[in-house]
């Protein structure tokens, strides 16, 4: 994969794969106001929520050079900081990247804009390089956790293209395969947005790493018919109890897999951990525009005037997951204590 | 509903309304030939279980005026017919419905070509009302399983449109309906052919009762949510011992139904028992093209040279079934009696 975020000092623009037209037309979007990184976010250009994180970054440096020039910059910043942060609901790296460089002008005092300009891009770019690195040693706890021969469901996208790189569930599932384990995978097209036939597949695809991509309803009979031996997933949200928000369906595919005794991971960094949430219940779910349904390309699909349901994501209960992959480790059940230690090892670092 | 399924004496066709156009087109196919009938229920025209069985009685009369005039007439008869009756692999009311005008055919020994046109007629006219009569009578039986207030949630379309009329899992619904009881119906859109989004809530919204369409994927959160009482489907066929096969998906939604103590019903005449089947391993499971799961309109949404699967149902099983409503009641655990007792009751009438 190549780098499908990427920051252009030159002009301060965001240049984004548009992950709308994928996987027939591979074409960038351009931002170069924060209301364009807004945008982006909102329909989608960019998702998954290390790369929302990352996006967001760099659009508070956007912000900030739009407002640099003006007496008022500081008031006028925070403004749109706050947008950038509620652009989306669930994913909790959209807020954490936006507050830790709010966080980092804050313990500048009355740093002038011209100083800060430099000091975000860096931490925005180190930001990113670090995510990819989180990945990677994502990928190599994680890589464990499947064995060579398996076959592995993964649903939505939690890969390249949802992080800064290599991905969180495909980090692992890529650590695996270069490992030398002969596994196959089976993307789950996970509809409405198309993520895994859409994204998954051709990410996998363009490694060489075999994978099929089945409806979401087939899941249950591929798992009674012995077909999935391990289910890896991201998460745009984690609670302090381990519950885990994630595309909708994630948790459909977790009581299945339970039911058919097959182990289920998430993969995702600490940062998706939101210790300020006891549970799932404390998570907010997005519900999306109902054309995501009723439309796929030019076709419509429903009546007109036929109501849909467009929540984007849903919550596994921590009691179905196996193992939550992080940088810090594989963290095992009782997750309130696995995930508290390994904040604590990370702080000692 | 209007007639979607009607036959010509005048020139001996088969008007078919072209499922695979709804919502947005309503269109007739007209089959003249016997081949065009195969082509039509295979290329999904025509679908559901007992319209299929209507269609190729339908198709067994074009046959027969296909090969009336030829000396070899009942030679040439018996390979159409064979050709009719594989035309798709898993409904069983599809051979049922040939092998039962072969069977009146055999009956009557020598009988000429022109005599068994008319019988054959009068047949299938009978055959087609029957159908809606028994979904008329699995419709009163099945509507004191829905409680006033319910939300109820159906998969694919098992409706008029999957019937000769009324529907089998919507004739339950629609019969709960005109009772007074107000419920909701939620319509799981149904990858990859679409029924319910397409189909089902194109029939119901006709009828003026409330519909949603959900993707398939919210199922579990919308169980989670309390927001559905009672699952309603039909079947393709049905083995002696319950275990029943439909659309893909069905059988994850029975499993995340049990997980919720939701109700789970099959709603099916005994035209889908196949008794010579025990158990749902019998049960052949028809694989389809992969453009209907690569393609939705024109729009390609898997890259190139991805494979996909495309099973077209699973086999739900006995355990997960909360009652089996057929037109000789609600047939309830354990089903290898309770099913036996039914067609003991039938064949005394």
């Amino acid at each position: 994969m190549h780098n499908h975020i990427y920051f252009t000092t030159k002009d301060h623009s965001l240049h984004l794969l548009d992950q709308r037209l994928l996987p027939t037309r591979e074409e960038f979007f351009v931002c170069r106001t924060s209301e364009e990184i807004i945008t982006a976010l909102q329909v989608m250009v960019v998702r998954g929520a290390p790369a929302i994180g990352v996006t967001a970054a760099w659009g508070c440096i956007i912000a900030l050079h739009e407002v640099m020039q003006q007496p008022q910059w500081a008031v006028l910043l925070h403004e749109k900081l706050d947008r950038l942060a509620h652009a989306r609901p669930t994913a909790v790296n959209l807020r954490w990247a936006v507050e830790h460089l709010r966080g980092l002008w804050a313990g500048r005092g009355d740093i002038p804009p011209a100083e800060l300009l430099p000091l975000w891009e860096y931490e925005a770019a180190a930001m990113q390089a670090d995510d990819i690195k989180a990945c990677q040693t994502m990928g190599q706890y994680g890589a464990a956790c499947i064995q060579d021969g398996d076959t592995v469901m993964t649903h939505c996208n939690a890969g390249a293209l949802a992080t800064a790189g290599y991905g969180t569930a495909l980090g692992v599932i890529r650590a695996a395969w270069e490992a030398g384990k002969k596994i196959k995978v089976i993307a789950n097209e996970t509809r409405p947005f198309l993520q895994g036939a859409r994204l998954t597949a051709y990410e996998l695809a363009q490694d060489g790493i075999p994978v099929s991509v089945a409806c979401d309803n087939a899941c249950a009979l591929l798992m009674q018919r012995g077909m999935v031996q391990c289910v890896v997933v991201g998460a745009d949200r984690i609670a302090a109890n381990g519950d885990s928000a994630n595309k909708i369906g994630t948790y459909g595919v977790a009581l299945l897999a339970h039911e058919h005794h097959i182990p289920f991971y998430i993969a995702a960094p600490l940062s998706t951990i939101d210790l300020t949430i006891m549970s799932g219940a404390g998570i907010p779910i997005e519900e999306r525009p109902a054309q995501e349904v009723s439309h796929i390309g030019g076709t419509q699909i429903t009546p007109d005037n036929v109501p849909v349901f467009n929540f984007a994501f849903d919550v596994t209960p921590a009691r179905l997951i196996a193992g939550i992959i992080t940088e810090e480790g594989v963290l095992r059940p009782p997750y309130t204590e696995s995930i508290a230690a390994a904040f604590e090892r990370q702080a000692k670092k």
